[in-house]
C-alpha cells in the first residue's frame, strides 16, 4: 500500500454470490486493484443478517456488520454497494444511503426499471450518484459505451442478449434439438437456472435491462410498464428446427428500434439470420449490438451473470465514483432518465419488421389460396411459403405445418391477418408468429 | 443552442477522409451532439494545405485555414485534433500545442507506439492531455473498456483483429479459396487496401495498435521495437485450406499474453478454432477478445477504420477531454506508459502455443519416422500427422504435403525441430509453421 493512495471507505450492503465476489476483490485480491489505480477502495462495511457466502470465501469477518444505521453514520464511507436486488427492502436502502449523503453503485436492474428516476432524482438533491453498469449484462461494459465510447452517435437501434439463462436454454433447445422442457431441466441442473425462473423464461429480466439500456440510447425516459414483453416459454421446438432450415437462429431479444413514429421498444424471441453476430453467441454469454449513425454496427460480448464478472462491473463503478467521473457524466450528460422526456414508445401493433409465421392446416386443396387472401387483404405480402413435415419432437398431432415468410410489415396487420386464418376452419391449431429480424433494422 | 452550454474551442489539423468525416460531425450533424451532452464542442479551425475532402463535404469554408501558428495562439482553443498521421510532421505539431497548452486528440498509432511515453510526459509537464481512443480499432471503444470498464481485472491475455485490410484479404482467402495476390488485388479494387499496402498487410499497422493496447490492458510500458511482427503477405492459399479442414480460421493476430515468464506481444497470422467469436469477425470488421481475471472472456466488434466510425472515437475523446475526464484518467490510472516500468517482452522463442506445421517431402518410406525423430529430440510432442493431397492453387510441385499439429510447445524447439527436418534431404521445401490458439491460451 503505497503512501499517496487517496483512500475510499465503502460499504457493501447484500452478500450474497456476487457480494461475496466484490468482497474478495476488494480484500483478498486488493493488490490486482493496487497496482492498476492510484485511488485505494476500503471496504469496511459488509452488512447482511446472512455470511455463508463470505465465509465460505473466507472473507474477514471483522468487516460483518448486520446494523445498516452504523454505516450510514459513518462519516467515513462514501460508497454504499446495494447487491439485495429485487423490489422489496433495496429501495429504502438506498434512498437512506443517499439521503446521507453516500454515493450507491447499484447492480439492481428490477429497481432501476421500475424506480430508476425516482432515484436518479433522490441523489441528485443530495449531491450524490448513482451508478450501475453492473446492472446491465454483467461484466460488459455496455452503460459505458453508451455513455462515453459511443457518445457522438444517434443510436439506431440496439439488440441485446442480456438474459444468461434464456440464452442458455435457446442453445440447448437450437444444437442438441431439445423441448423447452427438457433444456429448462438441463439448465436448472447446471445451476442456469433456478427453481422458479419465471424472471428469465418470460423476458422480464431482460425488460429491466432493457428499460436501463434504451434509455441511454436514446436519451429518453423509457416506461417499463409499456414494453411488450414475450417469454421463450411457450416456443415450440418446431419453430427453432423450421428457422434453421431457413437459416435462421432464435434468440430472446431486448429491442429498442427507432421508427419513423416513435421507438419500438420490445423483449422477444426473434429469429436472426446465422450470419448476423448476434447468432453465434451461446450459451450463458451475454451480447448486446449497438448500430449508431458514424459507428454502424458495435457488438460488445461477455459473461452477463456470474459473481465475479459482476463484480467486475461493480468495482469499475466504484473507481468512477471515488473519482468524480460519474458526478461528471451525471452533470454534463443529457442521457439520464430523471432529466429526459418521456419516450414515444410504440405498441405491439406499430412494430414492423419480417415475419416468420407457422399455421397448421388441413391437407386439402383450396387452403393455401384462402391464407393468401386473407394475407392479402390485410396488405402483407409473402416472401415464401413452406409446406412442412410434422417435426418428431412437436406437439402438432393434426393437420399439416404450413410455414410463411413475409416480406417486411406492420404487425398489427400480421395479427389481424392470423386472426381472420386462424377463423378458418380449416385451421387446426393457432398460428404461430416470430419476428424475423434483418442486420439493417 | 442552449444558452447552458459550456463552449469548447476545437482546432482541428488535418482534414482527409477521418478529418472531413469529424468536421461534418462537428458541423453539419450538431444537433445530435446537442442533444446529448450539455458541453459544447465548438469547431473553430481546419488547418490542412489541401482541402479536397473538406469541399466534397461542403463543410464551411470560412474554418479553413493554413497556418497552424494562428491556433496556437488563440487562446480559446482548448483541445488540437492531430489526423495528419504518420512520423513525419505530426510530431513537432502536437508538440508544439501541448506546449502552448492545448489539449490533444490523435488517432496516429504509428507516433504513439514510437513516441507515446514522450508525448504523455510533454503533456504533463504542460498540464493537459492526449486522448487516442481513436488510434485502435476505429469506432471500437477498446482504450475505455481497459481503462475503465475492465479496471479491476488482471488482464490474462488480449487478441485483436485490428486491421480491417488484412482481415478483409483473409476472409476472402478463407471464403472464396483465393490466393493472397487475387484477393490483394480485390482489396485493392473495393478501396479497402492502398497501392502499397506494406503497413496492413505485413502486421506493422498491428503492431503499432497492439503497443498502444498492450500497454494498457498490463499496465507495463511497451516497446513496438520489440514486437516479433509476421504478416500476411507470405501465407499459401494451401494452409488455409488444410487449417479448415482440421476446424480452424486464420486471423492476423496482434496477441498479447502473460507467461509465467513475461508477456507475449505478438503481431502473427494464427489459427483460432471455428468455435471462437474471433474466428466469425469476417471482413473490414475487428473486434479484440479480452480475458481478464474476473470478467473471463469478453469482446469488443466493430469498423476499424473509415472516415465516421473513427471520427465517432475521435468525438467521444473530445468530449472525454472537455469534461476532465481524461485528465482524470491521467492523474488516477496507473496503467499510462509514461508512468508505468518497461514490460519484460518475450522473444519468439518463447512463445508458447500449439502449432500447425507443413511439410513438403518425398513421399517414401521412413521419411515420418525420422521427422518424428527430429521432433522427439527437441521435446515436441505430435498431436496429429496428416498426408495431404496437393492443393491445386498451391504453389507445390514436387513432394506431399504433410500436415502436423502439435501438443503446447516452445517455439524455440519448434524451430530447431523444423531447421532439423528442412536439412533432412527428403525435405523438398521449407517447412510452415503457425501458431494455433486456444480460447484458453
Amino acid at each position: 500500500m503505497e503512501m499517496n493512495k487517496k483512500k475510499i471507505g465503502i460499504a457493501l450492503l447484500g452478500c450474497g454470490t456476487v457480494g461475496s465476489s466484490v468482497a474478495k476483490m476488494l480484500t483478498q485480491q486488493k493488490d490486482i486493484l493496487l497496482c492498476r489505480h492510484k485511488v485505494e477502495l476500503d471496504l469496511t462495511y459488509i452488512v447482511d443478517i446472512d455470511f455463508t457466502f463470505a465465509e465460505k470465501l473466507n472473507i474477514d469477518k471483522s468487516l460483518f456488520c448486520t446494523d445498516f444505521e452504523k454505516v450510514l453514520e459513518d462519516t467515513s464511507i462514501n460508497i454504499v454497494i446495494e447487491l439485495i436486488g429485487g423490489l422489496t427492502i433495496a429501495k429504502q436502502f438506498i434512498e437512506k444511503a443517499l439521503k446521507a449523503g453516500k454515493n450507491v453503485v447499484t447492480a439492481n436492474k428490477a429497481l432501476l426499471a421500475h424506480h430508476g428516476s425516482e432515484l436518479l432524482t433522490i441523489a441528485r438533491e443530495h449531491g450524490v450518484c448513482i451508478a450501475f453498469e453492473a446492472s446491465c449484462a454483467g461484466g460488459i461494459p455496455i452503460l459505458r459505451a453508451l455513455m462515453d465510447g459511443l457518445i457522438a452517435n444517434r443510436i439506431d437501434a440496439m439488440y441485446g442478449i442480456v438474459n444468461g439463462t434464456s440464452n442458455y436454454i435457446l442453445t440447448a433447445m437450437t444444437m442438441d434439438s431439445l423441448p423447452y422442457a427438457t433444456a429448462l431441466k438441463e439448465a436448472q441442473d447446471d445451476g442456469l437456472a433456478e427453481a422458479d425462473p419465471t424472471l428469465d423464461v418470460e423476458g422480464i429480466d431482460s425488460g429491466h435491462k432493457l428499460t436501463i439500456l434504451a434509455s441511454f440510447a436514446f436519451g429518453k425516459n423509457i416506461d417499463f410498464e409499456k414494453i411488450p414483453i414475450e417469454g421463450i416459454h411457450t416456443l415450440d421446438i418446431c419453430d427453432i428446427e423450421y428457422g434453421k432450415e431457413l437459416g435462421y437462429v432464435i434468440k430472446l431479444l431486448a429491442i429498442a428500434r427507432k421508427q419513423e413514429k416513435g421507438i419500438n421498444v420490445y423483449v422477444r424471441p426473434a429469429f436472426i439470420s446465422m450470419e448476423h453476430p448476434l447468432s453465434w453467441v451461446s450459451g450463458p454469454f451475454n451480447a448486446v449490438s449497438v448500430y449508431g449513425h458514424a459507428t454502424g454496427h458495435t457488438m460488445y460480448y461477455g459473461r452477463g451473470a456470474g459473481g465475479d464478472p459482476t463484480a467486475s462491473a461493480v468495482i469499475s463503478d466504484l473507481y468512477q465514483v471515488a473519482t468524480g467521473i460519474t458526478k461528471t457524466l451525471f452533470d454534463s450528460l443529457q442521457l439520464w432518465p430523471d432529466q429526459t422526456e418521456k419516450a414515444h414508445q410504440l405498441s405491439r401493433e406499430d412494430f414492423t419488421s419480417r415475419y416468420y409465421i407457422r399455421l397448421t392446416v388441413e391437407d386439402k386443396p383450396g387452403v393455401l389460396a384462402q391464407i393468401a387472401d386473407k394475407f392479402g387483404k390485410n396488405g402483407i405480402s409473402i416472401s415464401s411459403v413452406l409446406q412442412q413435415e410434422i417435426h418428431p419432437e412437436s406437439d402438432i398431432r393434426e393437420g399439416v405445418p404450413v410455414i410463411i415468410t413475409t416480406h417486411p410489415a406492420r404487425e398489427g396487420s400480421v395479427i389481424a391477418a392470423l386472426k381472420a386464418v386462424d377463423d378458418l376452419d380449416e385451421s387446426k391449431t393457432e398460428s404461430i408468429c416470430i419476428a424475423i429480424l434483418d442486420e439493417n433494422d
